[in-house]
């Protein structure tokens, strides 16, 4: 029996999941990442939580075939190396081979939301389907491409970045990206938000401004703007019409570049659900050509809390085994 | 030595070209299609031009190792099958076992444009760089992508029907394929040409409406808008920037999803140049995150009238070669 290890690396906290041959998760552990200490403090703390899963499991070290980590930042797979991670303050270290020498396994690492949709693609609703299409919504908005079980990169590891296209030109609001107007400032949990405390602080009646009154506006999440919706509060209704469309809108770009079967939708913005699939379906289908449509499936993302770490280990054990 | 056919068939014309292992072309020719005489008959045309080409170089039948065709229409590459041309009357015409069988080398069939970029990918300006895009604005508008010497097809090899996606709302324009305002109804040769003559019967000033009075307005084409442009024709120079800019707008997307190193654009319309490039590249500078930018490359094809049979060759080539 094999098992790998994925390692969902943040700025805050290091999440280390124990997997078996199914990619089953069998043993989880969770330890803040202490960035400020340095890449070789962070590496040896991921080191010892995996040696302590594996122990804690009675798992041979032997058994260990692989470990896949996902963060945040811009990776260059081949050579496993974190080039550049603002939250870990990381630039150009070899995750790859520092990590894989301590463990005497192989270690792969990669952009953490290309994991989560590896694993979207390989355990999640994008099994069984040739071309997975995932994106997520949280702070920011980005997108992963899984053909046949491999990760699409492009030029310099970094297709995909959907939530830097601009979809309206009456939209407006700097990205940090340095462009205006980007999908993600509007189609994330952040633009879902921003775009309801714009409107509080502009003096539009809502539901919102009575929960979060003054400076509390600044508390609103998107889960309450989906309960304000639920309550029928119109400005809540409005907010998840527009950012569906232009979701739906922007989606319709990368379905017609790539042609997925499957398009899987995940991120915490992802929870409202039909408030905002219902106005990003009808979007997209009047904006795609319908042989796109035709053969799209549409899934909500189900590896809510073990995305990262199903990815990372899948990553892991497929780039071991020689099938990506 | 050993030698390749590429073949471009249109409805109205096939073009067969004999080229050498680096891809160069020692000899073509060329003969009416017949498409109504069935795909029996074309094919079988086709396995005698080849024949005749070889016979007329002295080349023997054994050296030539591969044959690829180039053809409008919907293709399985993998199944070597034209499941739809609308031109040619073809459903489900088994290409690759049918002409294969008759001449004894490997045959390969996939889209024109495909072909068409696969050349420029491997014998024009895409040499050397790892991700090619490139686009052609011909009657309509379509793109291809190779990574690495292989095509991108994405599900129902379907991937990148760029001349299908919705750019600017206020452009409303009924496009074949059942959908409004796509990018090829303005970002084409019939797009421009569709422009000028819109605003001629609306009573609009321009040269063109000089030179092609009345109902010869008819026959402007996107070079006459060239020739109108260099004389200040406002007219003209409004259609350039404005099909620039929705070029640029759609480009952007196609670069952020896919990342290209190097971005080729061919067909008719591409013969505008300067005229058309630098609105579009201004609007593509202008959305796209700037890392995209900074590693593309920007070319105008440089096949004109063999990038067809250059890139069915390479590409049967490369697939005998089992290198694709």
């Amino acid at each position: 029996m094999s098992f790998f290890v994925g390692v969902d690396l943040g700025g805050t906290n290091i999440v280390c999941g124990l997997l078996d041959e199914e990619f089953n998760v069998l043993a989880k552990s969770k330890q803040p990442t202490e960035a400020a200490k340095g890449s070789d403090y962070v590496l040896e703390k991921i080191a010892v939580m995996v040696e302590t899963l594996l122990r804690e499991q009675n798992i041979a070290p032997e058994q260990l075939k692989a470990v896949g980590i996902g963060t945040p930042g811009f990776i260059d797979p081949v050579r496993g190396v974190c080039v550049f991670a603002s939250n870990l303050r990381w630039n150009e270290v070899p995750v790859s081979d520092q990590l894989g020498a301590r463990l005497g396994v192989p270690v792969f690492i990669d952009n953490d939301v290309r994991m989560y949709v590896y694993g979207e693609a390989m355990k999640g609703p994008g099994r069984g389907y040739e071309h997975v299409l995932g994106i997520t919504l949280g702070t920011g908005m980005s997108a992963g491409l899984v053909n046949n079980g491999q990760l699409y990169y492009g030029g310099g590891f970094m297709a995909g970045e959907i939530g830097h296209i601009r979809v309206d030109d009456a939209e407006s609001t700097p990205c940090g990206c340095g462009l205006v107007g980007c999908l993600e400032t509007i189609a994330s949990a952040s633009g879902i938000v921003r775009q309801v405390r714009e409107a509080l602080a502009a003096g539009r009646e809502s539901i919102l401004g009575q929960w979060f009154p003054g400076e509390e506006a600044a508390s609103v999440t998107a889960a309450d703007v989906s309960r304000a919706y639920d309550e029928g509060d119109r400005l809540a209704i409005e907010v998840m019409n527009h950012t569906g469309k232009l979701l739906g809108r922007g989606l319709s770009y990368a379905v017609t570049m790539y042609s997925p079967d499957a398009l899987i939708i995940g991120g915490g913005a992802s929870l409202a659900g039909e408030r905002l699939f219902k106005p990003m379906r009808e979007e997209l289908q009047k904006s795609v050509y319908k042989g796109y449509w035709e053969r799209l499936t549409i899934h909500p993302g189900t590896l809510i809390d073990d995305g990262g770490v199903i990815g990372s280990a899948a990553f892991a054990a497929n780039r071991a085994a020689g099938i990506v």
